[in-house]
């Protein structure tokens, strides 16, 4: 057998075909400059680079037929959109439906635009009710409409099932392809009843018991079938206590559970306790990588929709939400600044100072939030701890501030010789400092109680107060103090 | 079966917890503030206050008994300090080395030290070598010395062997529990080994095949045993594809593979290709998932070593680092508008005006490195691709400081009336945000390159640059054209 490394490979195969690309674009260019009849001495010329043209074409496609469809995605995503479309060509249609299963959202996006109505129509196809309900909603309306037309009365009920549970749930998630055995049969007829079944579902760690009203009774393991002598029964080996999950289930909660749990399947069933489905750790892993992604662009004001090869006018245009959003409180910060003019005008160092306070400030209540929202996601946060959260946190605030503010207000002393300035400063970086505290608390448990995400809200409602009470405590005590 | 739903079980566990030791607490309170002699009326009810007390005790010891190690972690850390003392003393003895494992690291990091020696040397000593290497930089030296000073020669080897890898390698996640087979046996031969192992390691989906030097041949899925017959040999039904990892590989490229070919688990071997262990899907998850936390949390500069409930200090300290890193940055921004204090006394709308340009520079930085970042993650930025993408960031500047350039030239306009500081800060804006581009690419790619952490230690730089490039160019603007 011949190990892969698959990071390696998978990087030599990018290589490979951007090597591929690069040749077969040199070629076209010489045939495009050098058009001449076939007769022609240059003619002749040009039906051999056709020919290697063609070449490294087949060398291509065997390429890419070689490849798992995640690879392709994973290629495919690497590359500028021009390249990605010849690449595409080449992908062999009977796999098409798979790599966009596989694509993230913005190269699915980027392909079902590149597609003619009927080549979509014809990959989509493909797709069984679960995979297509998966990528339903990057499908336009009226080709999923013909497509359901197309369908047998029995697919388009599954694929509406299918479609009708909400983003992010379980039910979105699972699969209804599984294996049930029930507790009468002996471990000998369970196996049976798996060859029976011929093509097997992956990640198909143990079979489900259901009695005649498909109750889910319990499961067993594959491992129990071979470990017990075969005339036993199922329901004497089966685990009885099983973590299961409905598919009203939020996703990413069951995604926590397996990892507690260290699963690999489990089953899904309604409240009544009927097997609906089944969920695997591949695609609890899928989600929970995915959620990450968005939050960790969302924190920075970008939407998943957004590539690196996205044209520049969507791309400008999907961060102007953001930017707008910033202006607006950066708007309000220089009104503050606005109203102590008069001070600044008389004491022009306040001006090179203050975005010392307001940053630290900042920095401060970033430090705090990112904290309770770490825990708040993790459920770590028993209510009854949070009086104590908030005194510790305030008391920090006011450590860091005696600490920190002596130091700025070191270095004001230093630079402006005037003591009341040093005072003033280092005043402010104390009140700001534990104000900069509570908000960094206030603002996640507050998005919190609202039922907003507070990883999300947090990030422009912090800066936004941080800069103004920065800018506010500071020039506001140096008005109140310094200006004679 | 009772059906388990995970996640309201695990708040309902905690609810209870917290019940129980609120009532334990008031009994503890009452019988304080009563001690009598047992004979006097006041001594009978002290005695029936701690028959009470006990019994909450066992309560409390046998619900605790019921729950999974990891719910007993997960119970652990969402409780202050005290709480966790009273909680760990009713862990049955049994257990606690399975919590410890579970547990992050800064409860750990709390058990390990509220733990006597003797204790703790009772504990570890009930993990495998493979669980003990995972926690052992949690332990004090001398703990662990006198723990490996009591192993028989061949554990204190295999532990060696697990704590030589380095951190975040596959190496320290993989398991040594396997079950291998030769490609000469049948199935039956197969399955016999199977039950001959007798207490089967989890998340075991597939024996191993190996040639008499335990070279890695191919992997038997257990399915195939199941769907086979029993007369088969198992070198022609083996899976010879396979994706293998070396030690040395790192771990998070390991989880992508994990996720990319829908893994449960994968054969480990040395260059030569022999069978060293076995890294399975709930360990890589469990990677994945510490390593997003710990990023997540270092953007903001704390440490994974903090949690709600360190103490005071602690987490002052822990924070001072970071605060101190942008003390420095700020100090730097304080004297570029300090080169400038002339312009703005003349000019003081200026102090009011700078921090907007500042703010939306840094805004519009952290946009293009957070997608940088992302890419560089993922792998998906082709080295041909990056002076497109070059030209396309500073494209996107360059719009969006026209445009927003624009909204804040009008916004001066009207607040001061002046068509000349209105041009100045529409000018600075659209060079700020071409410089801030410029900036969000230029620091996470070059940390990159110089072999660091794109995603952590671009943040600091970034701001660092954006404030003081956005006061300079405004400032300098101004000065420029609007002091006569």
């Amino acid at each position: 057998m011949e190990p892969k490394k698959s990071q390696e490979r998978l990087q030599q195969s990018l290589e490979r075909v951007t090597e591929l690309l690069e040749k077969q674009r040199r070629v076209e260019t010489l045939v495009h400059s050098q058009h001449h009849p076939a007769s022609s001495p240059a003619g002749r010329q040009g039906l051999v680079e056709s020919l290697v043209h063609r070449q490294h074409l087949t060398e291509l496609r065997q390429h890419l037929g070689r490849l798992h469809a995640a690879d392709i995605a994973y290629i495919l995503e690497a590359l500028p959109h021009d390249d990605r479309l010849r690449i595409w060509e080449q992908v062999a249609a009977s796999r098409r439906g798979d790599v966009l299963v596989e694509a993230s959202d913005p190269l699915r996006d980027f392909l079902v635009h590149a597609m003619g109505r009927s080549d979509l129509l014809a990959v989509i196809g493909q797709l069984d009710a679960e995979d297509l309900a998966s990528i339903a909603e990057d499908l336009p309306d009226d080709v999923l409409q013909e497509h359901v037309r197309s369908l047998t009365a029995q697919d388009r009920r599954l694929l509406q099932t299918s479609l009708s549970y909400d983003e992010g749930s379980v039910g979105q998630l699972m699969t209804s392809e599984l294996v049930t055995v029930s507790p009468e049969m002996t471990l000998a007829e369970a196996q049976q009843q798996l060859r029976a079944q011929g093509n097997l579902p992956s990640h198909n760690d143990k079979l489900f018991v259901v009695d005649r009203h498909h109750l889910l009774q319990g499961v067993l393991p594959l491992q129990q079938i071979l470990l017990n002598e075969p005339d036993r029964r199922v329901g004497d080996i089966m685990a009885t206590s099983v973590v299961t999950f409905t598919p009203d289930d939020d996703a990413t909660e069951a995604g926590k559970a397996f990892e507690r749990y260290d699963l690999v399947s489990a089953p899904v069933t309604d409240s009544r306790g009927r097997l609906l489905g089944r969920l695997t750790v591949d695609e609890v892993m899928d989600h929970l990588r995915e959620e990450t992604e968005e939050d960790v662009l969302a924190l920075a004001g970008l939407s998943g929709g957004e590539d690196i090869y996205s044209p520049v006018m969507d791309s400008a245009r999907n961060r102007w939400v953001w930017i707008s959003l910033n202006m607006l409180t950066a708007f309000v910060a220089s009104r503050v600044v606005g109203l102590f003019e008069h001070t600044i005008a008389h004491i022009v160092a306040l001006a090179s100072l203050m975005p010392i306070v307001a940053g630290i400030g900042g920095n401060t209540g970033n430090q705090t939030a990112t904290l309770i929202i770490r825990s708040l996601a993790l459920g770590r946060l028993a209510p009854s701890a949070i009086s104590r959260l908030v005194r510790k946190e305030l008391t920090i605030g006011l450590l860091n501030g005696l600490v920190w503010g002596s130091v700025v207000g070191a270095f004001a002393l230093v630079l402006y010789r005037e003591t009341g300035l040093a005072l003033v400063i280092a005043g402010a970086m104390v009140l700001e400092m534990v104000l900069a505290a509570a908000v960094g608390m206030a603002v996640p448990l507050g998005l919190q109680r609202m039922g907003r995400d507070p990883a999300l809200g947090t990030s422009v409602l912090l800066t936004a107060s941080t800069d103004s009470l920065g800018f506010f405590v500071f020039l506001g005590l140096a008005t109140l103090f310094l200006l004679h």
